[in-house]
C-alpha cells in the first residue's frame, strides 16, 4: 500500500485533529450502497488490504514531499514518521458473499489512523469487490459452463488487470488468459489464437494446421477471421485430418450472432461425427448475453474481457468508508438520502434447513447473536492474524456461499430485497 | 512493464511463428474506434509505454513459470530469454489531440516481437487515453473554471489512480487530491475537508474555525454535512469572524441541486460582502452536469472523482492493436463491420489561417506529405529517442492543441465527422 495514495484532505484533517486533540478511539466501516445490478456482493481484496494496513509506513521520501507542501507541522510529520497501525480490523474474508449495507470491513482504531486509511482502503478494495460481484452474476448466468477471463488488455493498469483475474477466479471462473495472474497466484491459464494468427498464413487451413501441430493438446481454432461458416468447415477438415492426434479439439467464435452461429456450428460438428469438439464463444459478452446463449444457443465455454475488466453496468461501485462510532457514541447520518447507521458492527448469518441464507443480522459489537459470524477479526492490535487468506480458500468460500444464496437474490435485472436486518440497538441505540 | 502482463495466446502464437519460420518484418498499429462520446482523443501514457518496450526483459522467474506450463519449447524460452526490442516505434506524444482511426502508435519490428507486445501495450495505453479524453470533455464544459481531480478512492488500483491524475493534469486540469501523483509527478495538490471532519466537532462552527486556524491560506468549508443553507450561514459567520486572517476563502457544496444551491450561496455571500469567497462544487459531476452549472449556476471550481476515475459513458475505450503490414504487403481487414486499413502509417496535420485544425492526412510511411507530422519516432532501433516526455511538455502540447480543435468537434452529445483522410495509396494500394 502506497501511503501517499490518499487525498490531501485526509492528511490536512488529521493535522487539525492532532492540533485540536481530537484523536480518541473511533470506528470506521466500509460498506456498499444498494444497486439493482449488485444485489449480491463478493468480497475480494479485503484481506490483502487489511494485511497492508499493518505494514503501512511513511518513508523519508514521503515525509520530505509532504514537508515541501508547506501544509504540515513538524509535529504532524513526526506523527506520520512513527505511524504504525495498532488497532483492530474485522473483515468479511475474500470469497464470501455479502449484501449492500453490510460492513465488509470495520476498522477500530484512533480517529487519525482511521481517517488516514480512508482513500487507500477504498482504492484497494472497492474495485475488486465490483469485479468479483460482476463475476458472480456472469457465473450465475453461465449455469456451469466454463468461464475464462480475457480482460488483460482492457484493464486499467497492470495490477488492476491481475486483480480482475484474481477476483473472477475467486468467483468460480475456470481461469484467465493473463500470464502474470497465473505466475503470481497460480490461476490456471487458457488461450486460443487471434485473428492476426490466421491472417499470418496463406490459408486458414494452413494456420489451423500449424497451430494444431504445435498444440495438439489444446487446439481451439478461431473460425471467424474471414467467413465464419467457411471457418467452421476448415476447422472440421483439420480436425478430421488430425483426428487421432488431437486431445482437446475446439472452435471459437468471436463475432456475429453467437446464438445462431453456435447452433449452426454444433449441428455441423455433429453431422461430421465430431460430438466432442468444444464450442468457445467470446466478443463483448456480459451476463445478459450469456443467459441468452445458454437458453437458445450452444456453448461449452465463454471468454469474457471488457465487461469484467471494467463493468459497464456499474463501472464504479458505490462503496463508502465512514466514521460510525467514537467516544461520544454512534454516528448516524441521514442527509442526502444516503443513510449511514452508526455503531461498531458485527454481522451474523442464519440459514434455513436447506442451507440457504435466511437472513443476515447486523448488530453492535457489544451484542451477542447466534448465527455464523461474517465479519471476522483479521487484524488484532496491529497484527495480521487471519490465516486462510490463500486464493484457494477464497474460491472455496465463494463456491460454498454461492450455493447458499436464495435463487431470488440472483435476479439479474432488478433490485431485490435482501434479508439484512439491523439490531434494535443499532437502529435506536 | 511486466513481461507476463499478456494473454497466453500471444506467446503460444509466437511459439508457432518461431517453429514455422514466420518471423519476418511486420508493422502493428494501435488506434481507437469512433464513439459518439470520444470524438476528440488525447494521447496519454504512450511515451512511457514506448520507453518500457525498450526495457522489456523476461527474467528467470518468468521463464520458469512459462516452462512449468508445458506449452513452450526450450527454443522459444531461449528466444524470450534473449528478448530485446530492436525495432522502431512512432507515437503521437502524450498531450497531443488526435482522432479515432488514426494510429496513436506504430510498431515496426518483427512479427513475433510485435505480437508479444499487443496485450501489454493496450493495457498500458488505452485506459490512460480514455481518462485524458474524458478529461478534455470536462475541460471544455468547464469553460475556464478550475478543475480538480478527486478520483483516488474510485481508482481501479493504486497506479491506475495516479495515471488518472496524470491524464487529467495533461488535459488542462489544475491539480489533484492524490498525494502520490503529487509526489511522483509534481502535480499540484488540492483538498478541502470531508463530512467526517465536520461531524467530529460538536458544532459546524467549531469544525470550520479549527480548520481555518490551521489552514488560513486555504480555508474551504464543506457546507452540506447537515443543512446546506445553515452551513452557508456558518461559513459566512466564520469568514467574517476571521476575515483578515484568511487568505483563500471558499465553500464547497457536495450534494443537492448544485445549480440552485450555488446560486443561493453566491447571492448570500454577496449580501454579506464576501465577493471573494470561491464556490467549489462536487458530487457525481460529469461534463453534462458541469455544462449545466456553468450555464445556470455559480462555480469557481469543480471537483470530479468517479466520472474521471472510471468514465461511465465509455468505461472501456475501443482501442485495437493490429497487424497492418508485413513482407507480403498491406493487411486490410473488413470483417465484422470493423475496418482496419492496412499499411505502415504516418499522420500529417494541416491548419487553417486561424490556427484551427483543417484536416489530418493518414499516409503510408513511403509517402511524402507536407503538414505537421503527428506520429514522431520515439524508439529507433530499440533505443528510446524522444526527449520532451516530461509532464509539463505534455500539458503544454495539450493546451496548444486544444486551442486548435474546431468548436464543432467538441460536441458533447453526438458523433461528429472529423476531417481525417487516408491517402489514396493506403486506400487502394
Amino acid at each position: 500500500m502506497r501511503p501517499l495514495l490518499t487525498d490531501l484532505y485526509e492528511l490536512t484533517m488529521a493535522e487539525v485533529y492532532l492540533r485540536s486533540g481530537m484523536d480518541g478511539w473511533a470506528v470506521f466501516e466500509m460498506n456498499v450502497r444498494p444497486h439493482r445490478y449488485r444485489n449480491v456482493l463478493v468480497s475480494a481484496g479485503v484481506l490483502a488490504a487489511a494485511k497492508e494496513i499493518t505494514e503501512l509506513r511513511f518513508d523519508e521520501e514521503d515525509i520530505s514531499y509532504l514537508r515541501s507542501l508547506g501544509k504540515f507541522s513538524e509535529e504532524f510529520l513526526e506523527y506520520l514518521r512513527g505511524f504504525r497501525f495498532d488497532g483492530d480490523v474485522y473483515a468479511i474474508p475474500d470469497g464470501r458473499v455479502f449484501f449492500p449495507g453490510e460492513p465488509v470491513m470495520v476498522v477500530e482504531t484512533s480517529r487519525i489512523k482511521g481517517q488516514i486509511l480512508e482513500t487507500m482502503l477504498l482504492n484497494r478494495v472497492a474495485y475488486q469487490v465490483n469485479s468479483a460481484s460482476k463475476a458472480l452474476r456472469i457465473y450465475h448466468a453461465a449455469k456451469g459452463r466454463m468461464l475464462l477471463e480475457f480482460g488483460a488488455r482492457r484493464g486499467a493498469d497492470e495490477m488492476a488487470a491481475v486483480n480482475v483475474s484474481r477476483a473472477t477466479y475467486i468467483a468460480g471462473w475456470a481461469g484467465t488468459s493473463n500470464l502474470e495472474a497465473g505466475k503470481l497466484y497460480g490461476i490456471p491459464v487458457y488461450g486460443t489464437m487471434a485473428h492476426a494468427f490466421v491472417q499470418t498464413y496463406r490459408t486458414e487451413f494452413e494456420a489451423f494446421l500449424e497451430f494444431a501441430k504445435a498444440y495438439p493438446e489444446s487446439a481451439i481454432f478461431l473460425v471467424d477471421t474471414y467467413d465464419t461458416f467457411a471457418g467452421i468447415e476448415t476447422a472440421v477438415e483439420v480436425i478430421l485430418h488430425l483426428r487421432d492426434k488431437l486431445k482437446l479439439k475446439g472452435i471459437r467464435i468471436d463475432s456475429g450472432d453467437l446464438v445462431e452461429l453456435s447452433r449452426y456450428a454444433r449441428r455441423r460438428l455433429k453431422e461430421a461425427g465430431l460430438e466432442d469438439v468444444v464450442i468457445v464463444l467470446s466478443g463483448d459478452l456480459n451476463e445478459w448475453r450469456i443467459r441468452d446463449i445458454v437458453d437458445r444457443g450452444e456453448a461449452d465455454a465463454f471468454g469474457v474481457g471488457s465487461e469484467v475488466a471494467i463493468p459497464s453496468d456499474k463501472p464504479v461501485l458505490g462503496a463508502i468508508y465512514k466514521l460510525v462510532e467514537d467516544e461520544a457514541g454512534f454516528k448516524h447520518k441521514f442527509s442526502k438520502g444516503k443513510v449511514v447507521i452508526g455503531g461498531a458492527k458485527r454481522v451474523y448469518r442464519f440459514y434455513d434447513g436447506r442451507g440457504k441464507i435466511l437472513r443476515d443480522v447486523v448488530a453492535h459489537r457489544s451484542e451477542s447473536y447466534g448465527g455464523e459470524p461474517l465479519l471476522v477479526q483479521v487484524v488484532k492490535g496491529g497484527e495480521y492474524v487471519f490465516e486462510e487468506d490463500d486464493l484457494k480458500s477464497a474460491r472455496e468460500r465463494f463456491l460454498r456461499d454461492f450455493s447458499s444464496v436464495p435463487e431470488e437474490y440472483l435476479n439479474l435485472d432488478e433490485e431485490v430485497d435482501v434479508a439484512v436486518e439491523f439490531s434494535p440497538k443499532l437502529k435506536f441505540g
